[in-house]
């Protein structure tokens, strides 16, 4: 893990929650993007070498969706840079971690990801990326 | 703001928990420090240009003891790295965000700080944070 590639917030709405962070950062998102297999709409903001990544619904089974019905708008997981997804997911399940996708799949923002149970990490949805090449 | 400067994360256990991030990020805690005003012991890890910092309350008035009891062991806040945290909070005052401490306070690993109330947040809770020289 190289550093926090970024922090993914469930917001309700996309396009209200981009002018907060615009005024946060003082800069615009610098892109949009919607993952259909995941049911989300993303927007993402540049943070020096880091990003935050909004993230709403776009239907009623988005795990977005889910996770703002139980737990209200905030913080939903931090990614990690990984330089080599596979060798990591196999050191962490050799450490005792439960990864949700032993075989990474394709995400927003062009890498390839895996996350773990938040069970075995203390209540946090991490994820795992890594740039597809 | 320049970057994450770290991810705080409150935990019951501070001893289990720098064993599970150990493992994570295949290195222990750089430090330990308790901040008295804040009733927390914290322990701190770097990953790259960011850090994780765990937070385990030492008194039952903690706010961390009040976020764990609410909604159990997770993210608490993230903490960007400003350079003139005076600025930063009358820019972000201006804005319309709603500022915790007017004027900041001494944090944990030589910061001064201040937050942004998670209400005009999107549900983040967000401190600002500048080393001190």
């Amino acid at each position: 893990m190289r550093k926090i590639e970024h922090i993914g917030i469930a917001v309700k709405d996309l396009a209200v929650s981009n002018k907060i962070f615009e005024k946060l950062f003082g800069a615009p998102a610098y892109k949009e993007e919607e993952v259909a297999s995941e049911g989300v709409k993303t927007s993402f903001f540049m943070n020096g070498p880091n990003k935050i990544e909004l993230l709403e619904a776009t239907n009623a089974e988005s795990p977005i969706a889910k996770f703002i019905e139980k737990k209200g708008e905030g913080i939903h997981h931090i990614a990690f840079d990984v330089e080599d997804i596979i060798q990591e997911i196999k050191r962490l399940k050799d450490e005792g971690f439960i990864v949700l996708n032993e075989v990474p799949k394709k995400g927003a923002d062009n890498k390839l990801v895996a996350f773990l149970h938040p069970k075995s990490t203390n209540g946090v949805l991490i994820e795992l990326c890594q740039e597809i090449a």
